[in-house]
């Protein structure tokens, strides 16, 4: 593991130095161009297979929109895509990214409701990473004025996902309570926003301590991602909740359902656990697929307990339910206008650093969503440290107790920047830590075990503390 | 089958006249009597395990009601009961039935909101099929003047699930459609007027074709219950329904799940596939629990498919939810006082002739509720003839195609009295039929194959037809 992130980071370093930036100063970006930049998957794998480089102009077809895009949305699942860990993936090469925000730069025959110059935001099947994108009118939507393009992207998937996941399938009512894994998440933060606009709802959330104090306000009860979460809703619930989100899958499943309360509902939206390593991992893979429990329906009559499972994607494009889709984005916009609900943006990434921003949500670091902002010029990482953090060992795996997720506290230059925390296969915490110029302490970090450095250039500035809790 | 078709109808005239008469003749019925009447379930298994005898007179404890009993309800729950079919049985003997309407007799201590003299119905937690039941206030309900004894029966239990099925679990809405088994039966017509109080909701139903008739009027789209119900629905709605609810179980979960449209929810609230001959049957337990489609939840993912049980009597007796009955039996009531919906009864029955009942309901050939009614006195078999029908082999067995479920048209005297339709393993019509005075006609039975007459005394009254389809 160590060693595989740090040949990541490497590589990282090498591909936005060496190949992109010359890209970049080749590609033209007036609107008359004939090519545009787009990030590209040449194929399924790890960081290394994503690029930007140029690619033919699209040109809007009958009944879509041409779109100058500002911001792209960047989501786990397309770090499911980048491995080809998802369900019938298309052939590589292809554009990944599946929502943008930007303006319309012209319309195909037959488009109306649009005209160039509206801002809007659009949902895609692929190739929203990109500086034009073209989309079939049922799926664009004008932006209200005072919203922002980062948080356009930002917007429409998560919160649309959230709203139809708690009130079409869940049914959300006053005095429910609300479990939400991941919710320092794009999709997590939308669904606490959201269960604020229903009277006496409690929302309970699971997320890495570091972030916790950032998203106390949203969420009544807190956990860490590393406790014995079921045990933690118990004790202050001990009926359990009436709604299970739940993103990561696996064994969560069944922990899930045995937290609901009668009539609760558990719905499974996605499937994060799978990915593990950069790559494909077919035994994590193997592993989330058989530690999901099959549901006999005879256990739900029993227990009087529904199971549901949602994919915002699938119901968009193999389901075609763009009209509905369409309504709970109006209703949606009315909240946002009433300012009931607000996109939180983790952080805004160039096209070109695309890996960083995605090693970023694989590492969980983020709070809300990640951007890709399509006229940010990349910032050159040999002007900031770079720093691997590897501490406790995989979950669930015999030995000691697991360490806490660590804490880091970053100088300001290197936050959103070039930071893995990583779980390794240690029983005891170990840091590696290289690169110049970061000035990085750790008041938290290390439970009581073993502290060794390794491939530590500066390692002098990394200071171990030990654990508060 | 046949046989034992045969010898369960000789019991069950056997068990009326021999013994229960003379119970009936010994019990007091007066207000202050020690004992009272009770259908007493004396051990798992088939009709003979059931007879009326007397049973100490219950007294209501704190906070309950002691209710003299007009009606009770019978359902199909109640032949799995007697089949020892249900999970975690209690141990017999026991008095069977969930839910009743009659008179407050009396209140414990500490009894709050009911009088002596009130229009109640109640759920109980068996002990229902009794002269007097006592019922902590939680469970009791206070009827609407208009309201007769025999609809308060029928009401509680079908609406109740009905309601919540479509409003708690699947969120109906306007515009959905919904497909219900046994749409003929207690909770099927129940579900078919609560549809019909939301705008725009098409009722799909499968019932046997002789109710059709008596029940279209209801329901949009009947089909009879030996056709595909899957390409029927298909050709009528291709996408698919909105909800499905099944009383069923077994193969019907998958072709249930398979008919959902995207967001779609499938709802488990029965297994009467479970129940086939008189006594309970491991082959066709196991084979209902086998075809029961174990759900992954990555597939509902794939999907966007909801699949949920529901339990009434888990729900209020296992789990605590009366209070959320309460609210719900509360806007039933309103919707029954505005007229919108009217429970529908099928048949009156003396507690004597519970079993005849359960054979009316195990034959599927009630429209509505079955209802015992404690002040009716057993109408004497010997007055009227007495026909079993056997038609058809077993569905999904190899041979030529299956027989239509025979049609009889009975003589008004046999109406609800006495009849057996069954379904034996035959690969031709066979019918059976035995006794004095009854009028049988039978215009759509004889599918072309042969015809014989068994045992038939006067068979000559019996006329085959032709197939009309």
């Amino acid at each position: 593991m160590a060693k595989e992130g740090a040949d990541m980071t490497e590589e990282t370093e090498y591909m936005i130095d060496k190949n992109v930036k010359k890209e970049i100063d080749n590609v033209e970006t007036s609107g008359n161009a004939k090519e545009m930049r787009a990030v590209i998957l040449s194929g399924f794998g790890g960081l290394n297979k994503l690029r930007v480089t140029k690619k033919a102009m699209p040109e809007p077809q009958d009944g879509e929109v041409k779109i100058r895009v500002k911001t792209c949305g960047l989501n786990f699942l397309d770090l499911m895509v980048r491995q080809g860990t998802i369900d019938n993936p298309p052939k590589p090469p292809l554009v990944p990214g599946f929502e943008c925000s930007g303006i319309v730069e012209s319309v195909g025959e037959n488009t109306k409701g649009f005209e160039i110059g509206d801002r809007v935001m659009a949902f895609v099947n692929y190739n929203a990473w990109a500086e034009v994108v073209c989309a079939p009118v049922d799926f664009v939507y004008k932006m209200p004025d005072e919203m922002t393009f980062a948080e356009a992207a930002a917007f429409s998937l998560n919160f649309v996902a959230a709203y139809m996941m708690l009130f079409e399938v869940a049914n959300l009512r006053e005095g429910m309570s609300v479990l939400v894994h991941s919710v320092g998440g794009g999709v997590g933060q939308a669904v606490a926003q959201l269960c604020s606009t229903v009277p006496n709802v409690t929302v309970f959330g699971i997320a890495s301590c570091f972030k916790h104090a950032a998203i106390r306000d949203s969420v009544a009860h807190l956990f860490d991602r590393n406790v014995d979460y079921i045990q933690e809703v118990k004790k202050i619930s001990p009926e359990g909740v009436d709604i299970v989100l739940d993103c990561l899958c696996g064994e969560n499943t069944g922990k899930g359902l045995s937290l609901l309360k009668p009539l609760g509902t558990y719905i499974l939206y996605g499937a994060s656990n799978m990915v593990t390593g950069e790559t494909k991992s077919f035994f994590s893979f193997a592993k989330s697929w058989w530690q999901v429990e099959k549901v006999n329906p005879i256990k739900l009559y029993e227990e009087n307990k529904v199971i549901a499972g949602f994919s915002l994607l699938n119901l968009l494009f193999k389901q075609g339910r763009c009209g509905l889709v369409k309504s709970v984005m109006d209703k949606l916009l009315c909240l946002y206008e009433e300012k009931k609900i607000k996109p939180v943006v983790d952080s805004l990434w160039a096209l070109e650093e695309v890996k960083e921003a995605m090693q970023r949500i694989h590492d969980r670091g983020n709070i809300g969503k990640l951007i890709l902002d399509v006229e940010k010029s990349p910032t050159p990482l040999h002007n900031v440290g770079h720093c691997v953090l590897y501490a406790g060992r995989r979950h669930g795996t015999p030995g000691p107790p697991c360490l806490p997720r660590p804490q880091l506290l970053l100088a300001p230059h290197l936050q959103q920047r070039s930071i893995s925390h990583q779980e390794g296969c240690f029983t005891s915490p170990v840091w590696s830590y290289r690169g110049g110029g970061c000035d990085v302490t750790a008041p938290e970090v290390v439970a009581g075990g073993q502290f060794s450095e390794r491939d530590a250039g500066t390692a002098d500035s990394v200071s171990p503390g030990h654990q508060s809790s």
